[in-house]
């Protein structure tokens, strides 16, 4: 059929575009670098938004909205804020068009230029404590516990969809803090919150960890992390949180009057994760027959397919499969009954293996004979055979499973992809030939690290929380060593 | 105390504006005309996206993402719509800073200017209906029921937190359709939808019209839309829909072959409600105490204020309250226990009327002996002693007798202010001296239409929909008429 994807083992790049594609997930628009998020990929969207404002909010957060736009002047406040952001952005610089005098169309208006030219934001830490300025003035006003969901724009050259995109749907909460103790508690919080995430409902293990200097947050004093593995052996950073210090309240003169009367500058964190975490879903569990989602995360749990030559046949289907449905949409499951009579089942079925649908029913004149009804479970193609009586009850218990196995073959694979190594050669021969995570020990240096990357093209992912101290030598320089970290090539 | 507000009669326009501030719903940012909502403020917003939100997935619609930024060329496909739209509006036309070679900070790149200028969106209709083009064929990919919610930018020069920003939150609805009826009947549809939110969780009475042909969206053929009226006289527009005929089909060469295999052009419709509603919520009902919310979009419903002496007292009462809170909060209520120590319960009374919370209870000592407890509704200021024991049932009633009163009392008062005039010396007495709508005979030329509205700065807001036609004569001109529309001035 039209819909046939490449393998992942024949060309894994080109799997993941076609698959975003054919799955209806998304699009590329006309406008370079930003996608279009169909309505299928926005349902998931959507899903992970529910699952991770409910955390938000278990935590005490709050949601916000704050402007779109950050003043050029703001972005310059906090020195390697504006190293790292300020570059590649989309500029507004005027506010009107006008029809062009020769006719030729609209051209934009030369007087309508703006004194200060107004940058999308990139992240709104400037124009957030630039406001929080304002709120803040006793340890009465902390901590603020704010969270926006926006879009962003960062003016990408090279993009794919929703892995590296010009402009990206995000969350990003930004909280003030009395003291460095409870703004470093918040920023471990977050990190544990996105960690959990992604295990519960993404059914993605992941490592979390502190980003080495060379690769935390432009403005942060620590940046913490998720990092997962997908299929290809590269990981990806699936969500950061950021321990920013004073930095943000020092560039924006943040302060407050403690218990005891002292002025202190306030605390910082930030945290994210974008519509980025779309891509680490489909990269990290679909086959080559399409998407494999976690039925904590899938817009529609259970489809079910009738067999039927007639419309006699297709309404004594329907009555026996009304109930079944009911029980299940009662206990939270999304149910669609595909009676489309302009395809087949057998297209039917390869559409819905595209669209990662977890449970697929085909229910048949034999089975309306026999009391049964047929479940296909999409992970692992197993078909079981039904009693349309303990139906309901068999299908809960299989999407627990269908969660909990889609869980632990990614645990295994990851597992199984993380290589302890004591030699740089090992190092080179394990990254080129398995890939995957590489557990090395390092010097702690900038200079190093940067040769390694040169080298391998393998980034440190992230310094492991989990691990213990460990003494050894860094395998590039020989250096003395606490503690391995995690060495990969990365999305 | 300091959170006094001046009152509606001495400064209508002040009062709103100092109610928006005091009551922490939203603020102005740096960036010209760009606001902050803020917590509270956004959860408002919160509990209208999800209303919202199930009507649109209840009619059959599905949620999707498109991008911010709009080629400059595509504004101009559609003839009116340019006219309309590309007037003030954000345009980018960088995409890169640099630092300045003499060190002075940072500067547009003039080596990054955009080959074609990009406009952040000030509506969506050309980028989706370019991208519809690629999704329909056949009459078989119809119909397409999209609706995203986004922030859009128009550059407006005066602004009003809420009423008129530059950037603001919204949802657009954009649906493609085989026929004008069907496109027709969607577009009432969704009329109906906005007027039932406003109605049923609003608390705001609407009528429903047509919108003349001076006043309607750029780029369609009919716009309706629902219009209420607010305690000052003024009527707001509260929401549009609108039916587009095939005119974006056209502009971006959207056709579908039918059943009978001949090409047509699509029709469209599309609808949008926006942030605006918090303005007319607050404008509709708050009176000189604060705001006054529905239940039905109160971020909390009920707060209990203990009134205690010391820690004892405090514990004796928290317990009795506890069983309370759990069975309001069973029936989905927020119920808020304001045990804080620093401050006196005068304070924290006047702090909840400030924002609006429909039912307070305040418990002391001698209701702990009584077994009582006194509850206070904020919209009519009334104070019941209740029974422990039936408190959560006689708070639901209380909390639904809330949202019936708010809905009566402003449907008493749009009424009152609904005048039927036969003149033109009437019309612009009312007007003038009363206020709120004024239902008149008008001859249906837009050249009237422009003359009224220039001599009494009322517009018509709506032709309605629910009159019956009526032999009359225009109030301006005497020529002919066969219906009443409405005039009024308006936000």
């Amino acid at each position: 059929m039209a819909k046939e994807l490449p393998s992942r083992s024949e060309d894994y790049s080109l799997w993941y575009n076609e698959l975003v594609k054919k799955a209806d997930l998304a699009e590329h628009s006309d406008v370079r670098g930003c996608m279009i998020i169909k309505p299928y990929g926005y349902s998931i969207w959507e899903k992970m938004q529910q699952a991770l404002d409910k955390m938000f909010k278990e935590t005490g957060h709050v949601n916000a909205y704050f402007p779109l736009f950050v003043p050029k002047s703001y972005l310059a406040r906090e020195a390697a804020h504006v190293e790292g952001f300020a570059k590649e952005c989309a500029v507004v610089t005027h506010y009107r068009l006008k029809n062009a005098e020769d006719g030729s169309g609209v051209i934009v208006d030369p007087d309508a230029k703006l004194e200060e030219e107004l940058i999308v934001r990139p992240t709104s830490e400037t124009l957030i404590w630039n406001t929080y300025k304002k709120w803040i003035q006793s340890y009465r006003d902390l901590p603020i516990l704010v969270n926006q969901w926006a879009n962003v724009v960062r003016w990408e050259m090279r993009t794919r969809l929703f892995l590296r995109t010009a402009e990206f749907l995000w969350q990003e909460g930004h909280t003030a803090h009395a003291t460095s103790d409870e703004a470093v508690r918040e920023t471990l919080q977050m990190l544990n919150v996105y960690a959990e995430f992604a295990e519960k409902y993404m059914a993605m293990p992941v490592y979390r960890g502190k980003k080495s200097d060379g690769e935390k947050f432009p403005g942060a004093i620590d940046t913490y992390c998720i990092e997962a593995m997908m299929q290809d052996g590269k990981a990806l950073q699936a969500g950061t949180s950021h321990f920013l210090g004073q930095n943000f309240a020092r560039a924006f003169d943040v302060q407050f009057s403690g218990k005891d009367g002292k002025l202190d500058y306030v605390w910082g964190t930030s945290w994210g994760v974008s519509t980025r975490l779309i891509g680490a879903l489909i990269l990290a569990h679909s086959d080559d027959d399409g998407l494999v989602l976690p039925p904590a995360l899938a817009p529609v749990h259970v489809v079910i397919v009738p067999i039927f030559k007639n419309e006699e046949e297709l309404s004594a289907i329907t009555a026996r499969v009304d109930r079944l449905s009911a029980d299940l949409r009662k206990q939270g499951y999304t149910v669609k009954f595909d009676n489309r009579d302009t395809h087949k089942p057998g297209f039917k079925f390869a559409e819905h293996e595209m669209k990662g649908v977890p449970v697929r029913l085909a229910i048949g004149p034999r089975d309306l004979e026999n009391g049964t009804i047929e479940a296909a479970r999409r992970d692992t193609k197993e078909k079981v055979v039904l009693k349309m009586e303990d139906a309901a009850t068999a299908i809960t218990k299989l999407l627990d499973e269908i969660q909990a196995n889609i869980y632990n073959k990614a645990l295994n694979f990851r597992n199984e992809k993380t290589t302890r190594v004591d030699t740089y050669d090992e190092m080179i021969r394990v990254l080129e030939e398995k890939g995957g995570f590489v557990a090395a020990h390092w010097d702690g240096t900038t200079e190093t690290e940067n040769l390694i990357k040169e080298e391998t093209k393998a980034t440190i992912r992230c310094i492991p929380l989990d691990v213990e101290e460990e003494e050894g030598k860094c395998v590039y320089s020989g250096k003395p060593s606490h503690r391995r970290v995690l060495f990969a090539r990365a999305y």
